[in-house]
């Protein structure tokens, strides 16, 4: 858990002769780029299947040309967060909207929140039931106010009165996680949140995107079901803004995944941001240092952060990070494990 | 609004040789110190009949010497924000517990959260509808999780099963704060969030303490009602890590009051300590920097600051604020409009 990865640092950009690559500063304008990430933990080569694997891929493929087209095509970073997340909530491979964890009740509650680094403006929702895309419940609170956080049954009756589509809970259930929830009821409460538990894969899967637009804003949002067996009325990081979700183009956007109570306690996103704008240092020192943190009170998982010009990268403590990325300049990769 | 009033900053201490006064530099022990706030807004001289403003002094200074009473007997900081927060939710005068302001539905939806400042340790409560004090409530999360945010009717049985005193909803009503919703119903919600609106007697009153005690830990506690006429199940800065309270002995412990939104987009509380840990500013000077974000988008209120050493210090871009601070070496004051 001390080891702290970090994958993809910012690449080394052409000069302004076109020549020499030189490392980016932080100013210039490098064209749009978006990461996305569908959750960290305990992810050993061999522990999926083929197909499972294969299938992962092509969703967070999916989930990241969601991002591109809109970035490619000159829109804005909010949107192409949006689309991306929205995709993932919609794949039963991920954390987040159909597929999301099982709460002790064996209901489904969803948190989202949503994040514009121009404005400042953000939006986030917990404990969402029957609102089938909590990222979007997220925008429409950022963009129409009054409030930034809506709890519970309060945020699905604003879906509704926005016109938000509306499912069932059972919507949002599958077989996968519903076994997950029993197979926790049998060994017990306390092993779900003991650090490097055999349950980790049950904790992680949380979904999140940040992005960069052609105007050089940033965005960020991220999604999730939270950890099975969670108590309901439990609120994690994702939709503190400043835990789990963060854009502020002085500094950085950033989406975390892992260990909810511990992000929140050590504020990783906005600990990262704060460093790179009131310490100074690269967001990925930046990310390197808060992962630290997070892993010296016990905690793990990851995050994606991009800077106002740069590539995305990810840092975690955990052996594997469901992400892929893209930018202008035509790189795309999608990732799984932590050595690849 | 664009004026930041800086109230009580550190107090300049003496020397090693007893005589030249010297600003206090990190690090030195200075013994236990507390301040507390009960709400930051338009409050003008005048504005508040002499028996009005006589009984408020007097409930900050029992809340006072409550955290006083704990810390000079060398007692944790964690026990004196509590036990002062306690007599601010008890009292009518203050926006915290009975008192409170009324949601939109003519309910009292509560808010809250602790900070350990040498563990990290936090918890948070929203929409608590029946714990008497939901300071406390919080507190019990904190000290045995698992989880460390809890929402809702979830967050009234924990209080219940942790054996926390519950009571009616009816409890938190006063007839003077079920006119102001009255009243805010009569001039239209619009009204409401705006800046400098004639309503903003309406939006504060949240209280807070901060505290550093013997051993030199420090710790943070807020308690609110929210804003009159909020939407029920909205979440303020209040039960946010990092938005409307804060602890890390690293840097300083914080309670903020006043538009909950741009607390929560600002982070103020968190952007305070974290100019003070990466960016090396003294407390006083993040205080006022991270009022100014606040101001600039729109947003009013006040926070309440303790560092590793010296006294508390107040800032706030409103005209008054409720508040009181003491400290080892014998100073004690309260204090409610900006010119005192």
């Amino acid at each position: 858990m001390a080891v702290v990865a970090l994958l993809w640092a910012p690449a080394a950009v052409a000069g302004a002769d076109g020549a020499a690559p030189r490392k980016a500063s932080y100013g210039a304008t490098v064209g749009w780029a978006i990461a996305i990430h569908g959750g960290a933990g305990v992810i050993e080569r061999g522990s999926l299947s083929p197909e499972t694997d294969a299938a992962i891929r092509t969703t967070l493929s999916a989930a990241l040309k969601a991002g591109e087209d809109v970035l490619a095509a000159g829109g804005p970073a909010l949107d192409a967060v949006e689309a991306a997340v929205r995709v993932m909530e919609d794949s039963p491979h991920f954390n987040a909207g159909h597929g999301a964890v099982f709460t002790s009740a064996g209901s489904i509650e969803l948190d989202a929140a949503i994040m514009d680094g121009q404005t400042l403006k953000a939006g986030a929702v917990t404990g969402v039931a029957t609102t089938k895309n909590p990222v979007s419940l997220a925008r429409v609170l950022m963009e129409r106010g009054p409030h930034v956080f809506l709890a519970g049954a309060a945020a699905d009756s604003h879906a509704k009165a926005a016109g938000l589509a509306q499912v069932p809970n059972s919507h949002f259930m599958t077989e996968r996680r519903r076994r997950q929830l029993d197979s926790l009821k049998m060994h017990g409460q306390g092993a779900m949140l003991a650090p490097g538990s055999r349950t980790d894969e049950l904790r992680f899967g949380t979904v999140g995107a940040v992005a960069r637009d052609r105007a050089g804003n940033l965005a960020a949002a991220t999604s999730t079901g939270g950890l099975t067996g969670k108590a309901p009325g439990r609120v994690g990081d994702t939709p503190i803004i400043g835990a789990g979700t963060i854009a502020d183009n002085r500094a950085c956007a950033v989406s975390g995944t892992g260990t909810g109570e511990i992000f929140i306690r050590v504020r990783v996103a906005g600990q990262i941001c704060d460093r790179v704008r009131f310490g100074g240092q690269d967001p990925e020192a930046a990310a390197a240092a808060a992962i630290a943190e997070l892993g010296a009170l016990g905690g793990d998982g990851g995050v994606i952060v991009l800077g106002p010009e740069g590539d995305g990268l990810f840092a975690m403590n955990s052996s594997g990070m469901y992400r892929a990325r893209a930018s202008a300049g035509g790189s795309r990769e999608t990732g799984i494990y932590a050595d690849e």
